[in-house]
C-alpha cells in the first residue's frame, strides 16, 4: 500500500548545488532520491520540498514529503535514509502524513535566518558571513523594520527568477543582537530567489554608508535607481523553519 | 630591534595534522612559521605554542610566542598573519610581550573541553561527536569527579607518549548539560598525549555500561586490568583557554 511520508531535513549546503535536482550536480533533492529509490525496488520516488535553497545555503529544517509503497515503519525509513546519505544530510524526522500533505503548496509560512559575525570565527565561518568592514547595526534595524508586510519584490530578485507574480508577504523581519553574531530573521509567505540575500547584502550596504535608507526605501518601491543590491554570501543563510496551516 | 611577541590563535583542526611542525605533513605551527618567515626577509622564525593538540584537534585559544627583529606593529603583524594563513586559522590576538615570557613553560593551566552531541547535527559534525548509543549523564558526572586532583594517568596515554613524569595536577573536572550538547570541561597544570580523549572515551564506555565506575577507577590507579581505555573522536576536542601565572 502506498502511503506518505512527511521529512524533516538538517542540511549543510556547502557542498551541495542547492536543493533542487539537476543534471550534472550534487543536489539534497537527487542525494535524497537516490536513496528513496534504492527503498522503492530501485523505482524512481519524487520528493517535494517546502523551499528550494540556492547552492552554498542551509537549512535548519527543510520539510518534505514523498509516497512510496513500504510496508516498513517510519522510523526504518529515517534510519535507512540516513545511512544512505552523507554525513552532510540528516533526515531528523519521518512520519507518515496524511495522503493529501503537499510540503510545498500547504506551507503558509517559512522563516530563513541570515548569521553574521561581528568577529571572525573559524569554526563559523562555513555557516556565517563576517563583513569585513564596519557598518552601523541601528541603521540594519531601520531597514528591516520597512519590510515588513506586502511588497513587490522585484528589485531584489535575480532578472531570472522565473516568478510571474513577485508580490510577497513578511510577517516579520527583524535583526537580533546575540553574543558574537548578528542574525537577520524573517518569516514570509514565500521568497523569491536570492531575495533573503539580496536584502541582507543592501541593509549591508546602507548600514556602511554606501546607500541611504532612502535608497533602501526607492528599491522596495521599484521605483529606477542607478544602483543595483549586493548580494550577501550564500553560506550565512539557513531555511529555518517552516510552517503549516494548523501550526500557523 | 628584537621584540618577542605573544600570540591567541584559534583554529579548527579539522584539516591539520595537529599544531607541531612534521616533515610533511600540513601543521598550525608550519603554517604559522612559513608566514613568520616571509615577515622575515625569509629568514626562520620559531613558534612556540602553549599546547601541542594532535590530529583534528581545534583551539579556541592556543597562545604562542616568537621573536622577530621588525619595526612592524603587533597589530600589522595579527593582520598580516591572517592574510598569508588559510581560513581554518585565525589570529585573534597579538601583542607584545615581555622578553622572557614563555607560552609554553610560563603557563599554570590549560583547559580543554570536549564536544558530545545528544542528537546529530549537520552543522555540528566537525566539532563535536555522536556517540550512537545511549549512555548515563549520571556515570559521566561520577567519572569526572574521581579526576580532580593529582594521579599518575599512565593508563590514560599513549604508550608512546614521551613524557617520563606522568603525574598531572587536575584542578577542575566536570560536564556541563547544555541543550544540544554535553560539554566536559577540564582544568589541568599539564595533560599526556591522548589523555583527555581516553578519559572521555573512558567514561562513556562506563556510562553505556560497558565498564563499571569501578575498572575506571582501578584504571586511574594504575591497577593491572584487562582492558584498555577507548579513545574518543579527536575532533570534539579543543584547547579552550591558558592561564598564566599573575591570570591564575
Amino acid at each position: 500500500m502506498t502511503n506518505r511520508f512527511r521529512l524533516h531535513i538538517e542540511y549543510d549546503g556547502t557542498r551541495f548545488c542547492g536543493w533542487q535536482r539537476q543534471a550534472q550536480e550534487r543536489t539534497v533533492q537527487q542525494e535524497l532520491e537516490d536513496a528513496l529509490q534504492e527503498l522503492n525496488r530501485d523505482q524512481p520516488v519524487t520528493l517535494y520540498g517546502a523551499g528550494r535553497t540556492d547552492a552554498g545555503v542551509h537549512a535548519r529544517c527543510q520539510v518534505a514529503h514523498f509516497d512510496l509503497n513500504t510496508q516498513r515503519s517510519a522510523r526504518t525509513i529515517q534510519q535507512a535514509l540516513n545511512a544512505k546519505t552523507d554525513l552532510d544530510i540528516y533526515v531528523r524526522d519521518c512520519v507518515r502524513s496524511k495522503k493529501d500533505f503537499h510540503a510545498r503548496f500547504d506551507a503558509r509560512r517559512r522563516t530563513y535566518r541570515y548569521q553574521i559575525l561581528k568577529q571572525p570565527s573559524v569554526f563559523q565561518r562555513a555557516y556565517a558571513w563576517y563583513p569585513p568592514f564596519s557598518f552601523r547595526y541601528k541603521a540594519l534595524k531601520e531597514c528591516a523594520a520597512r519590510i515588513v508586510g506586502e511588497h513587490d519584490f522585484s528589485s531584489f530578485c535575480r532578472a531570472a527568477s522565473e516568478a510571474e507574480n513577485k508580490i510577497c508577504r513578511i510577517y516579520e523581519s527583524r535583526w537580533i543582537n546575540r553574543k558574537n553574531m548578528l542574525n537577520y530573521q524573517i518569516v514570509g509567505n514565500r521568497f523569491l530567489h536570492s531575495m533573503i540575500r539580496m536584502l541582507v547584502g543592501t541593509m549591508i550596504e546602507v548600514a556602511r554608508g554606501k546607500l541611504t535608507l532612502y535608497d533602501f526605501e526607492e528599491l522596495l518601491n521599484n521605483k529606477a535607481v542607478e544602483f543595483s543590491p549586493f548580494t550577501a554570501p550564500a553560506r550565512g543563510l539557513f531555511l529555518w523553519d517552516v510552517k503549516y496551516e494548523q501550526e500557523v
